[in-house]
């Protein structure tokens, strides 16, 4: 029988993180995962389906989430309205406490083009999703391609802002902020004469 | 000795993009294309190096021909300007004798997973260049980004309103009236409170 270990998927992400910055993704096994974590294979198998969804688990419904978000807006919110929404939807993932592993996670999909690729997937599915979401709302078109590109740029930048500065502002702060400055650059592109 | 063939590359692009539409892509072999356009398979040969290059042959500097543009903007040019430029920059590929020839190819591109991919590639390389580009006038970090984005958004609807309408304006109207209206809609959001 499987024995309870208090909070095993924690230490498990964490044990995870180390290995993979410190020996590299490819060259981290599960055994070594969970020897780290002073847990045993099995008790990695009950939370983790293999290696790879330490990255990007509970990441997967982030689209979903933002759609939900911009659904759920009241009538009359603006378009950036519905963004900055969809941007605080998943706020309560960004916590305290995730945000060096945040940074440790970042740094090993960077090191490594199948993880990219995985993490450039979801992204394309929450671009999809915003997309959709606003076009249910009866904004038009352009502003549909436009507005998506904005708050897929406010999530990217957000995300690393976050990550980057350990005692930083939270990343809800630091999500509205983006988005401002990003509006902000859109006013003046939308001003700029042609020539 | 190859004898000389008038308009052979033509005939053999007009050849083989009736044939994908008519048969799929993968259905269809180099001898079936030379055999349509009344040429050897060697004639091909000397085209192309194989039957995807029909498709992408003379696109590959795309990125480089964007780049170039921007870089080329006389001091000043604001940023939206350095972006019409680099719209303007490709319109002599985007000749009214190919508008119908680029309408097949979106269609065949469209119906290919894997084509689809070297399309995004592609893409991928313009986006690059012209963040690069841009980055180098001296424009910042953010504005950039949104730029960038609002450069590829207008190169990916003129492309599809000028392949969709074959009587209707040129490519290089079709551009600026879609960066225009993309601009328009950025001074929108711009503007828009976030409530």
């Amino acid at each position: 029988m499987a024995r309870w270990e208090p909070n095993a998927q924690e230490r498990l992400v964490r044990a995870a993180l180390d290995l993979f910055v410190e020996r590299g993704y490819d060259a981290t096994t599960v055994a070594e995962i969970a020897d780290r974590a002073g847990l045993t294979k099995s008790t990695f198998f009950r939370h983790f389906a293999d290696k790879r969804e330490v990255l990007f688990r509970g990441q997967g419904d982030m689209a979903a989430r933002f759609a939900e978000a911009i659904r759920g807006a009241p009538a009359g919110t603006t378009t950036v309205g519905c963004l900055a929404a969809a941007l605080e939807s998943v706020a309560d993932t960004f916590t305290e406490e995730r945000r060096a592993l945040a940074r440790q996670r970042r740094a090993v999909i960077e090191a490594h083009s199948e993880l990219k690729e995985r993490e450039l997937l979801k992204m394309a599915r929450v671009r999809a999703a915003v997309a959709e979401a606003l076009r249910d709302r009866g904004v038009d078109d352009s502003t549909v391609l436009l507005a998506t590109e904005l708050g897929l740029l406010a999530l990217a930048a957000s995300y690393v802002r976050w990550t980057e500065a350990p005692d930083g502002p939270s990343y809800t702060e630091i999500a509205h902020a983006t988005l401002g400055d990003l509006q902000e650059r859109a006013a003046e592109l939308g001003a700029e004469g042609v020539r």
